[in-house]
């Protein structure tokens, strides 16, 4: 109570979406003290997932303008709202779109990662639907997204959607865990339950692919097949699980499904889409196996594009299902996975690929729009600025 | 050998469609004896089931005429082909659409009833696609339907597609077991696993979904939706298992799925879809809860068509999986139904509104056709005809 009294707004600086497909403006913003149930972050480095730049591009609701976006991060909590407990000033967190406020029936159920209380408001907070941001110059309020918006030296974020990690993970890695890498291990382990010996084929290698198959690995599918459009890929995910590459612009004749249902013998047991696209989750489909294979749907489709599937297929025991966040409960399993990455049982290293300073945010989006890297960390303090290839 | 090698062609009576929707002409038929791991049968009821009216209507590929439909039913070996060592003449058997070979990856999993094996050929016998009926009179090839063909006083099945029976049950509760009762028992308890205490949303109350109520409410879901167009299903649905009932015609500006939401405060943990419809499919997977909820399509729909499901919902933890008899392994699982039965722990009884000779199974279809009846039995000596309403 004291300390949320206490809180001040904050001047700092933050990379402002101000029209779609713009590059972001570097501006001063006024981050206001959190309200009851948030805490206001101190951003360490955040980075750039593919759902920032749908968002970032999008000329329709619900893309908002201004915003600040992004959502994958870490930081250090720098003043709590009243009521929060779970956490104090100087933890170490990482802020989630994804809420889990403890209590509700999904929340408690171990089926669901589905918060039914703390609901997505676009462009503001969940519980009460208004902005923390506004442009220091003018005043005028600026949308968050997704319940975080990382992409500013500091964000208040609802305490639902902060887990607290201890320090000892390195804060890049940490921020790895906050969206991309947890929704592609989560999905092997949690949705799918891969089995021992199992096929697994994954649509697209991204972050969320190669965590598809590196989770996969990890519960001992013997066959994990990778399906992407760029070759470059395949060293990369060689060393995250993969064990054959399908390129959809090689299979002569056939078609994805029919080359991976002869690789496998009747079709994968699990095909994992990390696209986004209906056509792929519907070549996804086709691969998976009669009898049992189950498809899972994680990419993104622009304006939530309707998957179709045939009835006669599904009646021969397929399924389709699909999952934020990977299944992941983030409060619960987040630190389970930071724990596995120092056991050295998750690697997470692979995934950067690039490192730039927060003043270089813009080339984070060329980067991933060319199909370069995996993720680029963005340090706000600029510090670690690498560069990059 | 020798049993096989003195089986010869048998005249009998066989109820023949000759064109789409036309009714079924009565016809003496030559039936050729047993080949290699075929049984012949002599049926002594069998009954009609929507996939025969399905077909029977169908004007385009894969309808054949002339052909001879019915694949539920019970009957006694009469003859056996060479290789059949499971059944003896004298046994009671079930004929059963689906095959089950008990050596292939699938059959030996017990995740799959989609043999390998053994696959449909259209019009004739699985393992070599000739037909062993023809025309008495012209010598005229008839088409078999499903590998069973049961509207004739003798059938030839292969053996992987006979179950065998003791003869404890009465034949017309046998006959049951064939199809529409075990695919929705079957779909409760296989292919959705319903929990208790659970919510069930049943679409469509004929068999199939009354059985899935019946096998809901054996597992122990505390509210079973039932939807259908027709009220006079109330009285019999509550019986089976049905605790509400929705009327898509009743509903106001509301659709059947805002009502089943409301009514669950969410959504159904478990919704079969029993009709067929690919929008009736769409309904009932956005009658699903979140997080958790459970599309099950049992329904076959015309010409295979898509099911459409928003990429978006799915996403939030739903699931769309289907399967054929209910994910039942024949073999297996109907011998247990059977003892159900006669444990008195499922009800067979309730499914059996009419009963006639077989030369008035053209009645069936018209009251199947009118919504009027379950199912009506068929019996082929004509000795149990007793009308109905
Ligand atoms: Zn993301
Ligand atoms: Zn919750
Ligand atoms: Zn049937
Ligand atoms: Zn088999």
């Amino acid at each position: 109570m004291e300390q949320s009294a206490a809180a001040k707004p904050i001047r700092c600086r933050a990379a402002v979406s101000k029209a779609p497909g713009q590059p972001l403006e570097m501006e001063e913003v006024e981050v206001a003290p959190p309200r009851e149930h948030e805490v206001r972050v101190k951003i360490i480095c955040t980075s750039l997932c593919h759902t920032d730049v749908t968002f970032w591009r999008m000329k329709d609701f619900p893309a908002m303008y201004p915003s600040i976006l992004g959502h994958e991060a870490v930081g250090v909590v720098e003043s709590v709202g009243d009521g929060v407990e779970e956490v104090a000033v100087g933890d170490t967190v990482v802020p989630v779109f994804l809420p889990q406020c403890g209590g509700c029936d999904d929340c408690l159920s171990a089926r669901s990662n589905i918060c039914s209380v703390v609901a997505y408001r676009p462009g503001g907070m969940p519980r009460d639907g208004t902005t923390r941001f506004s442009l220091a110059a003018t005043g005028e309020p600026v949308h968050s997204f997704l319940s975080v918006s990382s992409f500013a030296e500091y964000a208040v974020v609802d305490v639902a959607h902060v887990v607290k990690l201890g320090p000892l993970l390195p804060p890049e890695k940490a921020c790895l865990l906050s969206c991309g890498v947890t929704t592609g291990v989560g999905a092997a382990w949690k949705v799918a339950a891969v089995e021992p010996g199992s096929t697994v084929a994954v649509f697209g290698l991204g972050t969320v692919g190669l965590a598809v198959a590196q989770g996969s690995k990890m519960r001992g599918a013997k066959r994990i097949i990778g399906v992407d459009l760029n070759h470059d890929k395949l060293e990369i995910a060689k060393r995250l699980g993969v064990t054959d590459f399908v390129n959809p612009n090689e299979t002569g004749e056939k078609t994805v499904s029919e080359v991976i249902t002869e690789m496998t013998g009747g079709g994968a047991d699990h095909c994992f889409e990390c696209v986004g696209s209906p056509s792929v989750m519907a070549e996804a489909f086709q691969s998976s196996r009669k009898g049992w294979g189950k498809t899972i749907i994680l990419g993104t489709a622009a304006g939530a594009a309707p998957v179709s599937i045939s009835s006669s297929d599904i009646k021969r025991g397929r399924s389709v299902t699909g999952a934020l966040l990977g299944g992941i409960k983030p409060k619960d399993d987040i630190p389970v996975l930071a724990h596995k990455y120092l056991d050295k049982e998750l690697q997470l290293d692979e995934f950067i690929t690039h490192q730039v300073g927060f003043g270089e945010i813009n080339r984070a989006f060329d980067l991933l729009e060319q199909g370069k890297c995996l993720r680029c960390i963005i340090w706000m303090d600029g510090a670690k600025e690498t560069g990059g290839a």
